[in-house]
């Protein structure tokens, strides 16, 4: 917990990331739910873990898996449905060209929505990235969307006590993703009930976004309902730890998060390939708590006036006071 | 003419282009209308030419500007507010802070869509190119949306008879530009009658998006009204000749056209700035006329079928096989 | 073959290639040796395989996979040591800080080195892709520059049989790679005989280079001795269908191949993920092989002449017509 | 003056900057040379100017310049020869096809030297933005690197009391530049005496490079002359405040000048389009002056430890505590 909001973790933050030539890993990771939990137990302040589908929680597994957990002290903030760690979904899931692979991916999320309503957890986490294409005249866009959109909708329709949340992202795995950007997620779901978005700030940075834009976008239509939160070098969907390049913009979207008032939580989703994973996690989450304190601490309405200024200079004396903890300029925006 | 379509172009086409060092341009364009327009004439097939309101066309010329075009054979598709010349715009037009700032720019808006219904021209392209910001905690996004909603819903309804086509462009002048994508765009224009959208191909590449399918949403959201051709790098609206860097990208784009049944023109935004512009206009069309050609001598219905195929490998061979001019493989896709 | 050049493959282009995702991969590739080879006999005109030390041919083997070769009429073009499979490579080879890991990536690349001379392989290939960094302040340039000299030069003196050929890369697997232009290439090698560099044209077009610029510098500097054929969107090394992205880019590299005089292998780094294997092999070649039909029609010597010119139209122009199969236009340049 | 630098300015950072849609720029910014003069004055810390050729000093003003600057108290580190505002160059410069458009080029560095000799100024910089290409097929890439060479040793030669200077960029005015990065630099200038490399960081990041590294690598090969601040989204050359955008890289960069015993001029290339310029030159100062206060306080050793030992977390969290003001965690790198 940090003031409003839980503090969680995807399960790779203390796995052994692979990549696609290290297939193994390069770290040490924990290889059990029961070595990843007593990894987590040692990050200060972290109240849950996300979990996929099938690899983590499944119909043989979830009585050990909800007492594992309830046992650690944490809960299970989302599950997320498998719908690109195989090779049946390499051509797409829910916007495969094939109806068999659409229907089977629409059973893949219903059966982690009934997992979520019986393990507690409150959401799903859609995330099409194996949606998508490589090559030019490769995707048929119109038939693709009505079909992303039909399924999510059959999904969303599936069960009230699970919210279903779609992830975007611009590319990985597939060359280019359909659902790619904040304004094409609130296209998506206008009109269906139940649902809303998990926004990756590292998968907005890589689409060439304003984190703090696309937070605004999605507050500002009623669907920012969970934050994953990492770092990039905006050419790829990298994973670092949190506030590691891109300092000013993540400080500018924990001040939209705390403007808009989400609650939720803020859960990282990083792949310390190399990295020891607690101090990973933890130094993320130091970065986390350090520019919250400094925005509170300056005062959400004194910075929103500098915001509605426009005025670049101030803007930027802002960020440096904010970070380097500065003490403010005497006169307003001198 | 070609086909359905009816081939235009920007003034820029025929000036000396400007950037920021070199501001008197490195090219022989035309100094007057005259001269541009004797320029236009030697473009086999042009149809029609846009014009900048207040530099080209005023309430003073609009009279010898009409009967110029109308003396050389040119219709006039569009009339582009000046939102972005002046110093006045520099902090924002239809959403800039200051409430008179856009105030005017709706102002200038309207006058440019009175000088179109006089002239007979469909259309006016608000571009709302200096509504942006360039340092985090610049903008206020959540204002500026709706400033821009506001002041595009307010031009709208200022007179039936000239439609109000909005263009995206993910940055420049701005530093980032808020309305910078397909998605955003018809977000913005929903529920607001009489608007559409102005696609610009390079902003749309260099924005990130795949042109042809941006093209596809927008037309299967029924906003596809008119088309900017150009080319460019990816990293910057280069405005360089049609298909010189993305020859495959463009021949998807231009079969999605085609598939969408779009019929409106299709308009030169080039910057021949150190070319002669007479044959870097003639070479765009040249690009646009084989690639037509090509698509249709092989049939829509065709292509769509290994379009719905998805198999990369199948996608190339069609690629090359349409722009090399090779004769398709014996058996269907091989 | 295919005039001058010989044409090889890498051998993931028939295997199942994995990404972070699916570590099992998507496709329909050889399990085994003895597939690869039988789907590789199916490409026309491919002559010869690269081999990947340890995993593909090792002490145990070398008899045997030899033989295999032979047996299958392939020749052995490059042996690429394993400096970036395995965890112990995270954080460096020759590169690394830790002095064992340098000592052990020299002797890896010997022990190929031995591996190829048996093998009448000419190259080995350094690719020190594990070399370089993913945060601020985790590297010292200043130590690694020389370090990767010295282990390059310790390599290229061990064995006058065997040519050490280094590959640049941009990124990935590191954040950022120390080797990462054909610049620094050169640089590099400088002064150390018996090295060379192997070209990966998607590298330098993901690094932002121009590919033809790039192969220019390379054989004006003496050193293009092997080139990689794939292609990307700039943003990744995507490893795919060569020609299915960057045509133009690729028939000016061809152009420059052959002006340059270069005689070497042609040899496919592709990754088809998803593709059927031994066709998205054959489509690389046959884009290969209509650009250097079209050149060659055309003759090197008019075609420079319009380089030399520096007119963009009539770069553009002739893009086109090499392209499309146009005839020329009947005056010089029109 | 800060410690061991001395801070100056471009005069762009006091004009009203125009891109090329708002010819007469946007700002409030000084209007004659007197009037620049007396903005800089209100910049605490600034030394002095820099001057471009023609524009800002000739044979007819030189005098009365050098006089301003003295009685302004302000130095004159760099005169920069006008190859870039004039559509004489618009096809190059040094690197330009025609042979008199070359020795144009070298007759105006030429008479720059005499300048900078006369007015007592160490440096003219050499920034070839005008040669490089926008089309595939559009450059002699072989002729154009030797050009290029062959023109700056004739200028070098041509006076031993001033340094000729380089500045390499990746694009802009050209589509692409020659002169792309530090490597390509140090091929260019070996062999060259009296040569050396101004290190624009933003013309750096924007080439994909890490600043840090790429000032490495020229201090390392001793041709480190001269520093350009500014900052930019990667995507174009921005000239935006110093650190607005990349904090942790200058820092990292600030680390490495220091590092490298670097003792020249901290010079500012912004271009504060819509700012108020005196407040947006301060502002980036301040920025310099921290980001140095940090490092000398925490330690040059004590960095160069973590540097060193490699492990993104250690090195992810100096960058928090340099940046934020915290402690450092009891042991070290803990």
């Amino acid at each position: 917990m940090f003031g409003q909001w839980k503090l969680g973790a995807c399960l790779p933050t203390f796995a052994s990331c692979a990549d696609r030539y290290c297939l193994g890993g390069y770290g040490r990771g924990g290889a059990t739910m029961e070595e990843m939990l007593a990894m987590a137990r040692k990050v200060e302040g972290l109240d849950g873990l996300e979990l996929v589908g099938n690899w983590h929680i499944n119909d043989t597994n979830i009585a050990k898996v909800t007492g594992l957990f309830r046992d650690n002290g944490f809960a299970i903030p989302m599950i997320v449905p498998d719908l690109w760690t195989q090779a049946k979904w390499g051509r797409g899931s829910l916007a495969a060209a094939d109806a068999a692979t659409r229907r089977g991916a629409v059973a893949e999320v219903k059966k982690c929505m009934d997992w979520a309503a019986e393990a507690g957890c409150p959401f799903v986490d859609v995330w099409p990235g194996q949606d998508g294409f490589e090559y030019t005249f490769q995707a048929d866009y119109s038939d693709a969307w009505k079909w992303l959109r039909d399924g999510v909708a059959e999904c969303a329709a599936h069960s009230k006590k699970v919210k279903v949340l779609v992830e975007y992202k611009l590319r990985e795995p597939r060359g280019h993703c359909f659902l790619n950007s904040a304004a094409k997620t609130i296209l998506l779901l206008q009109g269906i009930p139940n649902t809303g978005c998990l926004l990756d700030v590292g998968h907005s940075l890589a689409a060439g976004e304003s984190m703090a834009e696309a937070a605004a976008l999605l507050a500002d239509h009623g669907i920012l309902d969970y934050v994953h939160l990492n770092d990039n070098t905006r050419s790829w969907d990298d994973d670092m730890i949190f506030a590691s390049v891109h300092a000013s913009e993540h400080l500018e979207l924990i001040y939209w998060l705390l403007r808009s008032g989400y609650k939720g939580w803020l859960t990282l989703d990083i792949f310390p390939y190399r990295e020891e994973k607690i101090p990973a996690a933890a130094e993320s989450f130091a970065w986390v708590r350090v520019m919250i304190q400094r925005i509170q601490a300056r005062g959400l309405d004194r910075i929103t006036e500098i915001v509605r200024r426009g005025e670049g200079t101030d803007s930027v004396r802002l960020v440096r006071e904010l970070l380097t903890g500065s003490a403010p300029a005497g006169k307003a925006g001198a």
